[in-house]
């Protein structure tokens, strides 16, 4: 059994409008020194027996799925874990 | 300067219908190895000078805006970044 920890943030490029929402929240409840704030997706996905091809198994299913390559990068952690 | 990563799960006993419909469509794609999947949020914060405070400030923010401390969950990193 394999964990994967996936991380999908916007490119630096790309404008954040939710992170910006969130900034002005922040400010409005008395946060001055929040300088910026940019939203992302986390997701952990549980696999199975497929230790072979794992590495391009999860890179296919960030790009494919996952994330938006066009505005988006990814990146993730595979943790080997005991099943319980 | 802060760099403050946060991260914000569902708690374990809480469905996630975001999260079975992406599993169902790896399932769809042919990716049979796939357990569960669970999708969470992932955010940077970006803070100015308050080192003194700085993990009461986070450990508010968190609860009070960033999540829902009745179905999430959250933990959060703090690194500090030498702005250029």
């Amino acid at each position: 059994m394999y964990k994967v920890k996936v991380y999908v943030t916007l490119k630096e490029s790309v404008l954040d409008p939710q992170g910006t929402a969130v900034k002005k929240s922040l400010r409005m409840m008395g946060y001055d020194d929040v300088n910026d704030v940019r939203i992302g997706k986390y997701m952990e996905l549980t696999i199975g027996e497929t230790a072979d091809q794992l590495d391009a198994m999860i890179e296919e299913i960030c790009s494919k799925l996952l994330a938006n390559p066009v505005i988006e990068d990814y990146r993730y952690e595979i943790e080997e874990c005991v099943p319980q």
